[in-house]
C-alpha cells in the first residue's frame, strides 16, 4: 500500500470565534512555512470548548471537501494537558486534531481511519511550544509541513485506537422515537440525531408542541409555524419558517424531540 | 456580441453568518469540482432571510468588484420551493442567486442585464438535490462549471424577466424630504436611501432629534453627538461620532428619516 | 541599502465586525488592480474605533507574519480628518495605518521601524476619495499598488515621528505588582499586560478574589475554577476552565489585577 498523499489543501476547524486573530495566527505560521499553501476557513464558529459541536461541524462538512483535504481541527478544551495530538487518514483526507473525540462522528457516527499517528516529534514544532496554544505552536507547523510534502510517519509512531465520543443514536420503543437535538445552526435550526428513513410518516412533538410529519423545505411550513424538515446533513430539523426554531422555543442541543 | 467570459472569481454572499460552517461546504463542493477557484467571502452577514438587504449589500460592494467575478449570492427563504434560480450577466460580471429581488438593487435600483437565465439543468447538480440546502447541492456545483468555462447556456434557457424588488425612493414633498433607513452597518450607522446630492443643505431629524446638515465624515461631530454624514455607498448615513446611532436611537431598517 | 522587497502576502486588520461587507468590498478593489494578490483576513474583530485592541492584536499576531507580508490596518475612527496615513516598514514587514498608534505596540510596546512615510498621493487612491471609507479609497488602491511592484517612495514623503499609543506597563511598588488588563479574548480570558517572569511565583488578585500563582495551561485548574494562566503572547492571562473570566468576574480591559 502507498501512504497517503501529500494535501494540496488545508481546512481550519476551530472554537476561536470568527472574530478572533488566532485563526490568523496559525495561517501566518502556516503561510512562513509553506508560502504556497492553499488554506480553507471551515469554521471557527465551534463553541469554546465544545467537543460535539465540532465533532457535528465535522460530520456535516468534511465529506464535501476533495480527496488532497487536509483538516486542522482545534477545538481543544485540554489544550496544554497529557492529551494526546493525532494525525488520522481516511479515504484520501487527513485529519489532526487533539484526541478528545473530536473526530469520531465522521463516517456517520464512527469513523474508521486507515491509519493514526501519534504527533509528538518536538523538531517540526515551534519551540518553545506555549501551554495555551498548540494550534499556532503545533498544529500550524505540522500542517504546514505535510503540506510541503513531508511524510506522516515523521510526525510520530503509528496508535491504533482514540478517544470516542459516542453518537448519540434515537431509541425506539414501541412506535415511539426518542431523539434529541444535536445542534442549533446559525438561522436556529436545531438539528436532530433522527433520519427521515427513521421517523417515516410519524409526527415531531417538541416539549408537548406537535410539529407534524416531515416536510421537504421551510417554505412549506406557513410563516412562522413550527415544522419537521428534511435536512441537508440527511437528519431532521426543526424549524419555524422565517424565525428561529431555537429562540422561539428556546430549545438548545441535548433537548429531547419525540416521533410518534 | 460574444457570449460573457469564463469568470476568474467567485464571490460568495449569504445569509448563513459568519460562524457557519455552511459557507466552507458550499467551498468544499466548489474546490472539488474546480481545484483552482479563487473564492472570496464576499459577505456571510446579511440577517438570516432579508433579501432587502442582500440587495443592498450587493449595489454597495458588487460595483468595486473587476470585470471576471461571479457572484453566488444564496439569501433564499424560499429554497426548495418552486421559486426560480437565476444566472445572470452584466458588464462582465455573473450572479447566480435565486429570484426573489436579490439582484434588483444594483446599477443604483434598477438592474439591468444583457442576459439571464433560469438555472435548471439538474445534470450540472449535487444529485439527490436537497430541499434545504441549494447553495451546497446547485448553487456551488453551478459555479464550479462556470469556473471551468463552461458555457452558461448549458445552465438553462434564456429568460427574460425576474422578480423585482422596488428601491424605495424618498419622496419630496413641499421641500420636505421623506426617507428611509435602508440598512444598519456593524458600525450602528444607520444608512439611508437619501443622497447628498437630493438632501443639499436641508437638515436631518430623525424621530424628532435634529441632526443638522450633512458633513463630510463622523470626526466632524463632536464625540457622542449624533448626525448626517455623507456616507461611502453614495447615501446620507445616520451616525454617532465613536458610538453606535441603531443603539443609541434604537434604531433599524424602515425607520423614517426626514430632511428640511 | 536597498528598499523594502515586493510584498507577496496582504492580511487585512479591520474593525469592521466579521459579519461586514467592507472587508470585502477593500478586496474587490485590490483584486481589481492587483489580480493575484494573495490576502489573508488578519481580524476584523476589533471592537469599532478600539486603537488600543487593534494594537494589541497586531503585536500578538504580526510576528508570526513571514517577511514580505504589508499588513492592511483600518482602524481608524478619525477617518476623513486631517490625521496622516502611514507607510511603514520593519524587518521585512511592512504596514499601511492611520498615524493613531495603531502601530505602535509592535516590537514588544515600542516599535520601530526602519522607514515611514506619509501617504499622500492622490493619483494612486480612488477618486473621488470619500470622506468616510479610506480602507476602499486609499488603504486598499495604495495596497494594491504596492504588491504590484510600486516602490513605496512614490506613496509619499518620508517622515520621521508617528503617533504613539504609551504601552501600559505594571508598576512594581514595594514587591506589589499592579498591572491590567489589556485584552479580552474570545474565549473571555483576559490578557493582562504583566508577563510570567515579572510575576515570578507572586499570586494574583483580581477585584480582592485570589487566583493562586500562575499555571501553563487552563486545564491544570479545576472545572469552573478562576485561575492565572501563561498565556501564548507572553503575558499573564486571567481565565476560568471551561468557562469565561471575562463573563464570570464581568471583566475588561482596564481592569486592575494585582501580583503579591
Amino acid at each position: 500500500m502507498n501512504g497517503p498523499k501529500t494535501p494540496s489543501l488545508a481546512a481550519l476547524l476551530t472554537d476561536f470565534g470568527a472574530a478572533s486573530v488566532y485563526p490568523a495566527v496559525m495561517k501566518g505560521v502556516m503561510l512562513g512555512l509553506c508560502p504556497s499553501a492553499r488554506i480553507v476557513d471551515f469554521s471557527h464558529g465551534v463553541p469554546p470548548g465544545d467537543i460535539a459541536a465540532g465533532a457535528f461541524t465535522l460530520m456535516q462538512g468534511a465529506p464535501y471537501y476533495p480527496e488532497g483535504t487536509l483538516f486542522v481541527c482545534v477545538v481543544d478544551p485540554g489544550v496544554g494537558t497529557d492529551r494526546r495530538l493525532l494525525w488520522a487518514a481516511s479515504g484520501g483526507r487527513q485529519f489532526l486534531a487533539p484526541d478528545n473525540g473530536l473526530l469520531s462522528w465522521l463516517d456517520e457516527g464512527q469513523a474508521v481511519f486507515e491509519e493514526m499517528r501519534s504527533v509528538e516529534n518536538g523538531e517540526l514544532f515551534l519551540q518553545p511550544v506555549s501551554g495555551t496554544f498548540h494550534g499556532r505552536d503545533i498544529f500550524a507547523p505540522a500542517a504546514a509541513r505535510l503540506l510541503n510534502g513531508f511524510a506522516p510517519e515523521q510526525l510520530g509512531p503509528r496508535v491504533q485506537d482514540m478517544k470516542r465520543l459516542p453518537f448519540p443514536r434515537p431509541h425506539d420503543s414501541n412506535g415511539k422515537l426518542e431523539g434529541a437535538v444535536l445542534f442549533v445552526d446559525s438561522f436556529g435550526n436545531c438539528i436532530t440525531n433522527v433520519k427521515a428513513s427513521q421517523a417515516g410518516n410519524r409526527e415531531g412533538f417538541f416539549g408537548g408542541v406537535r410539529l407534524g410529519a416531515s416536510r421537504k423545505t421551510y417554505g412549506l411550513a406557513e410563516k412562522g409555524q413550527a415544522a419537521v424538515v428534511e435536512g441537508s446533513a440527511g437528519f431532521l430539523e426543526l424549524a419555524v419558517n422565517g424565525w428561529s426554531f431555537a429562540e422561539k422555543f428556546r430549545a438548545e442541543a441535548g433537548d429531547k424531540v419525540v416521533f410518534k
